[in-house]
This record gives structure tokens, C-alpha cells and sequence, in this order.
């Protein structure tokens, strides 16, 4: 069997991340240098699917690097029912892979037109969302032919990263930011197969991250959907303690994103509780009692951290998809670009 | 077998919500002055588990009804991260049925510090959480013995939806604010049977919405998972196409929550993607080709409509849940008051 779109596509997501990097230093700088200048009260973001999970992360990137609280604007506010948000004083940062999806569109240009500065995260440097923003990172991740998008993902992370170390002229994120390639090159090399192993035979899963490591839950999560069949929900690991837990019987599988910053013990402690209930748990970035450890990336800066993890996730569950008879490249009932209104 | 305390509690939502505009009216309108008087930039919401889904109501009535943005604090970034945001010159509502979970009262608290106009909503005026605020609207629900929230969550959406009439001086929302207990205590009587029968066999679920619709879906599919032990999940009637459609095969259940407003039409149009694909979809607010549609009350104001739905599916999952063998008033694992750090 040929190589899938997918797997080739994990594995350029070190090279794309690289070329980023370099391509599109002086834009992510007079980006950065136009925040600072605004120092926005608030940061509004802009996005749907895989997207809207990188927006996830880049509201933790802001809010704990920055302090500025970031609020998620569901497009449909612009679309559907044609409020006007008031956002001028704020910036409003929207992504979208193909940067043509009508609704995140009209969204950008409104901001744009309220007085916020806009900046739009896209692999179509010519799309009507960078057209319609003042600033554009283009994501240089080179043409992406899988349904489920793997280096754009990696990549639109990736420059709200880059974003926020150069608007902070934060010198730990910008040398985290410089490592990410090696650090993703490592990541897809790592072996998940018990986790691969265990979902094999799932009908359901959770996955469980904190802070930044949220948004990498809820991607892993869509993507367990989209490519395997399985119906994988993506919880806070604080979160999932106030009811979800209720349907974590025995040999419920359940995936908990840990790394080494602040919310570590946390991760570990709901782990172990869901371990406790009977739960299959594999965990991340330390040991915990009745769960199996899935190797990572140590020593990295938190904030990029989470990132990582998700090409070692998106390298098993390229295996695990063609294993449950699924056809990675192209899911069931879903077009590469879902226009929206 | 006598009745539980989930459906006791079920059936005062309307009684309960009458008390709460008559009690607390004098503290909603000095809260609202007050907000008049800040005309924030932006608002920050702070809860967990059922309450959030209350936020996320009250962002969608702020955003649509205000054109101010809200922004979603995650409690882990006060608490676990220590890192206080920039909300000066804003308004922080804080939504918890105890009042007294550590992380939310701690991020009140840095709220009301940092220069934000802090409005505390809880079923406990005593508690920390109201300590730590300027305002507080207390939901005077009763006492609350079912561990799975009833009719804190109605009253705590109608606490957001009459501060929003005061603060905008909405005649028309505040007259459907008023005609809330009225229009419950039909919901509470409506026959979603049909629902039920469906779910009795279900493993897994999708419950979807758009704008505060969405936030009802968000309820709903927690309910389902702690009452029910049903793996259920709220979408967006728009993101759900977005990937999570590749789940929906033959016969997978799935509730579309229509209103009558702006959205109705794409909720429809969402409704029926999916049942051309093989779903079973329960639908209310319009008939959608192939799927069954569930009674509703009608000719609401399209901002209380949403929450009207909950009362019909509370009941219905009441007896959903003793059907499939669980007690309502106590799930597995859970407790009534989760204190998280």
C-alpha cells in the first residue's frame, strides 16, 4: 500500500515549520511591532475546526504570556445575525487553512472596519481573509492534500507562537519557537503504538489537556473523530471532574496530555482518579499510578510544549485510521474546504 | 417508586424563576446601573460545568444584544498559572451555584483587584464567591439536592438575561424575561417522549445548537453523560461539519435545538445533512425533512426561546435516566460541589 497524503504530511511538518520560520520572520515582526504599539485591551479570535483549536492555544499563548484576556467571537455573530462587535482598541486575530470559509471572512473585515487591528493566519497569502486583514502570516506549509489538516495546524500554532515571543520581545518563547523544528522532528518519531493498540477496538475516548494543552486535546480529539471513526470528546482536565466522569467506566480509554509546567499535577491527579474508576489512561510528561506513559520531548519550554505532542498523535493516528479500515486521507461525509455562513 | 429530587426539582423551574424576578430585581438593576455606568470594553466570564454553559449563554446575549465581547477565563489561569489578567476598564461575571469552588473565588477576587466591575451569580449570597465581588444576584432557587443541576442553571441564565435587559433598557427582552415563568411551566409539560424512546438504546449522541442555542446543546449533553451515561456532545450546527459529521453513520442519534431566529435556517439545513446520512434527528422550532420533530412553545423572543428548551428536555431526561437503570439524584462518581484548583 502506497504511503498516505497524511503520513507524508506529518512528516513534512519539521520542514514546513522550518520554512515558516524563515519565511515569514519580517511579517510575523511588523505584526508584533503594530501590537505593541496598540497594546489591544482585549484580543478577539476568529476560526472554525482545526483552526479554531489553534485560536484555543494562542488564547492561552496571550493570556499567560500577555495578560490580556482573549475572547473567541463565533463567526456566526458577523454572519448570521449581523452584530457588529465592538472590538476598535482591540486586535482580532482570525485563522483559517484555506482562508476563504464566507463567514470567517466577513468577520475579519468587520473587525477591520470597526477599527481592530486585524491579522489573519492563513496558507493562501492571496485569500479574501488576508485581503480583508491589515496584516498576514502566511503559513508557507506548501500544499496540504489531506482532508484532515496536519502542518497547516502545526504551522498556525506555530505563528501566534512566534507572534507572541516577538510582541513580548520575549527571548525564552523566541529560542523555544527557534527549536520547534528539531523538537517536532523528534516527535514524529516517537512510538504511541499502545495508544494505537487501545483505540484500535474504541468506540468512545476522552482526551485531557490543561491550559495550552487543552487545545491540543481538542484537536487530537477531532481528529480521532474525523479519521477513525471513534467518538473521542476533548475535556479540560479540571473539567471533566464536574460530570463527564460519569461515563468512564472500566476499560473507558482515556488519552491525558501532560508537560512539564504548572499544571502537571493536576493532569496526573485527574488521571489517576480516572484510573482509579477503571479507565484505560495513557498519559504524557509524567508517571501516574495505573496509567501507561507514552514517551515525549522533554525539557521544552511549556509554552510550546503541548505543540509537540500533537505530531507524535497525528503520526499514531495515521496508523490507527488506516487499522480501523479508514481511508486517512479522505473521511467520510467531509470536503477539504467547508464553506460556512 | 417515589419521585426523584431530579424531577421534584424539575418541576419548581417555573416557581423558581418567579422568585428570582420578584426577590431579586432591586440587586439586578444596581448591577445593571452599574455596568451602564462602566460600559465595559469587554466582559469575562468565569465558571465550570453547568454554569459555564450559563456563560456561554450570557456571552452570546452580551454579544448579540451589546455588541461588547466576551471572553471566557479559564479559573486554571488564576489559579494554577498566577497570572493575573488585564481587566480594568471591564466587567468580570462570575457564575457558580455554590460560590465556594477555590479557583473561581480566587479569580473573582484578582478580578475585582484588578480594576474590573466583578457581578457574582450563585445560589448563595454568604458565599466566598459573593465576598469577592461588587455585586451579587443571588438565584433564590431553593435548596438543590439533585447532583445534577436543574434549576440553579435556569435561573442562573435568567440572572444573565435580566441584567442584560436592565443594562440595555430592553423593553421587549425585559417583557420576555417577565414572561419567563409562564412560558417554563409549559416546557416543563411538553412530551419529548419520542426522544427518550431513541436514547434508551443509545451509546453515544450529538446535540447541536447556533448562538445561545449552542449553550443549550452544551447542557443537554452533559446531562445526557452524568444522568444517563450516554456519551453525548454538543456542536455548533455549523462546526459540526466541520469534521464531527464523519462519526454520524446509520441510526446515530442526534437533537437539533432550533429557535425561531436568524439561525433557524441553517439549523434546519444541518439537521437534514445529517439525516440524508443516515442519523436519526430529533428536531424543534421547524419541521426538517427526515428528521422527528419535538413540541416546543412558540412565538418566544429569540433570546429566551433557547432557554425555554431546557425545561422539556430536563423532563424528558429525568425519565431517560431512570429507564436506563441510573438514579437521576446521584451519578456515578460525582459529587454536588466540585472544588477544583
Amino acid at each position: 500500500m502506497s504511503q498516505s497524503n497524511m503520513a507524508r504530511e506529518v512528516a513534512e511538518i519539521p520542514e514546513a515549520a522550518a520554512r515558516f520560520l524563515a519565511a515569514s520572520h519580517a511579517a510575523v515582526v511588523d505584526a508584533a511591532t503594530a501590537l505593541r504599539a496598540r497594546d489591544p485591551a482585549l484580543v478577539a479570535t476568529v476560526a472554525r475546526g482545526s483552526s479554531d483549536h489553534a485560536a484555543t492555544y494562542l488564547k492561552y499563548a496571550i493570556e499567560l504570556q500577555a495578560g490580556i484576556p482573549v475572547a473567541s467571537v463565533g463567526p456566526s455573530v458577523a454572519s448570521i445575525y449581523h452584530r457588529p462587535l465592538r472590538l476598535a482598541g482591540g486586535a482580532c486575530i482570525g485563522i483559517s487553512q484555506s482562508g476563504r470559509s464566507p463567514d470567517i471572512v466577513d468577520l475579519m473585515r468587520a473587525a477591520s472596519d470597526g477599527g481592530a487591528l486585524s491579522i489573519a493566519i492563513t496558507n493562501h497569502a492571496d485569500s479574501p481573509m488576508a485581503d480583508a486583514s491589515a496584516h498576514c502570516l502566511a503559513l508557507q506549509a506548501g500544499e496540504e492534500k489531506s482532508v484532515a489538516a496536519t502542518k497547516t495546524f502545526v504551522n498556525s500554532v506555530l505563528a501566534g507562537l512566534a507572534l507572541v515571543a516577538e510582541w513580548r520581545q520575549d527571548d525564552d518563547l523566541r529560542t523555544a519557537v527557534a527549536g520547534l523544528p528539531d523538537a517536532l522532528a523528534q516527535a514524529v518519531g516517537m512510538d504511541w503504538s499502545p495508544l494505537s493498540s487501545r483505540l484500535a477496538r474504541a468506540a468512545s475516548a476522552f482526551v485531557l489537556g490543561r491550559g495550552p494543552g487543552y487545545a491540543i486535546a481538542c484537536e487530537s480529539a477531532l481528529k480521532l473523530k474525523e479519521t477513525s471513526g471513534i467518538h473521542a470528546e476533548a475535556y479540560s482536565a479540571a473539567e471533566v471532574l464536574h460530570g463527564p466522569a460519569a461515563i468512564v467506566q472500566a476499560s473507558f480509554p482515556v488519552l491525558a496530555l501532560g508537560v512539564e509546567d504548572a499544571a502537571l499535577p493536576h493532569v496526573v491527579g485527574t488521571a489517576e482518579r480516572l484510573a482509579a474508576q477503571g479507565a484505560e489512561v495513557f498519559v504524557t510528561g509524567a508517571d501516574a499510578k495505573g496509567a501507561t506513559r507514552l514517551p515525549s520531548v522533554p525539557d521544552l519550554h511549556p509554552m510550546v510544549a503541548p505543540l509537540v505532542l500533537i505530531a507524535s498523535f497525528y503520526a499514531c493516528v495515521e496508523g490507527l485510521a488506516r487499522r480501523r479500515g479508514f481511508d486517512p486521507d479522505t473521511p467520510p461525509y467531509l470536503r477539504k474546504v467547508t464553506e460556512t455562513v
